[in-house]
């Protein structure tokens, strides 16, 4: 994304996308450009290996910079964590609990502000400040992949929650009667619209998949029109639809950006959703709430947690830091 | 709620709470303490009658003023309406559409600070400021009456959205296979929940009231020991569980004050819910939230008009004014 010959300004933001299967970072300038963007596959290490993960991270770091030095700091992060003190023990890095990551970066950076997200907050905020949300006063980001999840900003603002967790869309009930969900509840949107959800959905249903019983497989096979596919992506999609059906009435939005790697579906998966959300949407404030793809794809995190850094408190609650 | 002998100050606040059957004011100090409420109950006049009812409002409110000048002026007032500007078309008063309530008492109270907020988001302000969640970092606050409102307080700060109509948890979904409600959507909180709804679906189960079909004789026979009474509340309930734990997961909220006349039935609502909300509410980060009776009842909605403007801008939204 670096035009040819451009300059990076010496008050880059170090950005960092702390994810279950990579770690990524990136020199993001003050206009939300991403440069330098690098990633390592994370191993699924156990408890223990905290520290090799570090260095891990350490070195993605510095290749990074690259010898310059960041202005400020800005993460995202699965969770669940402590926030905002920023100890982190991301569901799928077993190798990190209640690691202090926001304290290590201080150490590491110091004299430079550090701000820590969860990594689907971090989405939201990339996709207000400069995707498919710019200017939106109440904004959804919602992540689509092994899991669902989302982050709120509200009026410019993200919405944390006392320990950071605020925006669990994926834990809004879509059927009380649903499906049971690995958080222990029942009909939850993730129990339906998560990836592996919707694949064994469609194996249920009678699904043959040629090779292995994928996503990528399943939207291929719905791409050629196998009814059984069709119908497991538009299931995700009306739970989809539902879910931001509750949440907009609850907050007024007025743009939903939804991304991961189930949206490669497209209208698959967002037409449906669309659809259930106009059956249920039905007050006046928030019929003109669009639902989009989100636009900055895999960069977005990595722009949000420049952006907790770099638009000033624009976004980071008061008395968070 | 004056002590006998008290002072009023003379920096009280005029509090105004517009509802669908009665105009309630109050004289409030800066402690919250309401003194001097005075109700009248409005007609259910037509079009045209706009002026007639501002009459009526004035006369009100001299009568609480009773000749002092007050500080400032808050309002809780049944929504639709456009916010902040303050034109309101409460609901259930068709006298008033798009009438300009606000720059009205702002012309009657010149120099004085007004501020107007949708009626559900006063009592959630009420309860946070002296009711059941004071100190509570994300509160909903639920009015289950002939409808089911609701307001935001997140990080001591009022949930509007931008128009004024946020916390509407009444249209959250708990069934997409529900009932058919109001708005024309299908399976809201409120399709089920809402008085009517409750009284009716106890007829349609078999109820046999001796008297009139209402949610007080319901309440009797249930207290009674009638099963389809009692089904009939907790159904309620169960429908509110659902609707509050998914706002849960949406919001990280710790506290739910749930007010309103059907809240008369007590545990035989709010029991359902708690047991509804334990089953889908599993998520750590909202497991200690509590779902809790309102703690001001009548007053709640006028304590938090008051608060609007008695405590700083602390709940206020900046740049609303």
């Amino acid at each position: 994304m670096t035009p040819v010959g451009a300059v990076v300004p010496d008050d880059g933001i170090l950005a960092i996308d702390v994810g279950g299967t990579k770690l990524a970072a990136a020199w993001v300038d003050r206009d939300g450009e991403v440069h330098d963007r690098r990633q390592v596959p994370t191993e699924p290490s156990g408890p223990g290996a905290g520290e090799e993960l570090w260095t891990t991270l350490v070195g993605l770091l510095d290749a990074v910079c690259a010898g310059r030095s960041p202005a400020a700091v800005g993460v995202g992060c699965g969770g669940p964590m402590q926030w905002p003190a920023g100890l982190v023990s991301p569901l799928n890095l077993p190798a990190w609990r209640s690691f202090p990551l926001r304290s290590r970066l201080s150490e590491r950076y110091p004299g430079r502000v550090v701000r820590l997200v969860n990594d689907a907050i971090a989405m939201a905020v990339g996709e207000h400040w400069r995707g498919a949300g710019r200017d939106a006063h109440g904004l959804l980001g919602i992540v689509v992949s092994t899991g669902v999840g989302g982050g709120l900003v509200l009026d410019g603002r993200i919405v944390a929650g006392p320990t950071g967790n605020a925006g669990h869309i994926g834990h809004v009930v879509v059927d009380p009667s649903g499906p049971a969900c690995a958080c222990g509840g029942l009909g939850c949107l993730e129990a339906i619209a998560r990836g592996p959800a919707v694949v064994q959905w469609a194996l249920d249903q009678g699904w043959k998949p040629t090779g292995v019983a994928d996503g990528s497989a399943l939207l291929d096979a719905a791409r050629a029109g196998a009814e059984v596919a069709v119908a497991a992506f538009a299931r995700a999609g009306e739970a989809l639809g539902v879910a931001i059906a509750s949440a907009a009435h609850l907050l007024e939005l007025d743009v939903v950006a939804v991304g991961g790697g189930l949206t490669a579906a497209g209208d698959l998966l967002l037409g449906p959703a669309r659809s259930a959300f106009a059956r249920h949407a039905r007050m006046d404030f928030v019929r003109d709430c669009r639902i989009v793809p989100a636009a900055l794809g895999n960069d977005a995190g990595l722009v949000g947690a420049a952006a907790l850094v770099a638009a000033g408190d624009r976004y980071w609650p008061a008395g968070a830091d």
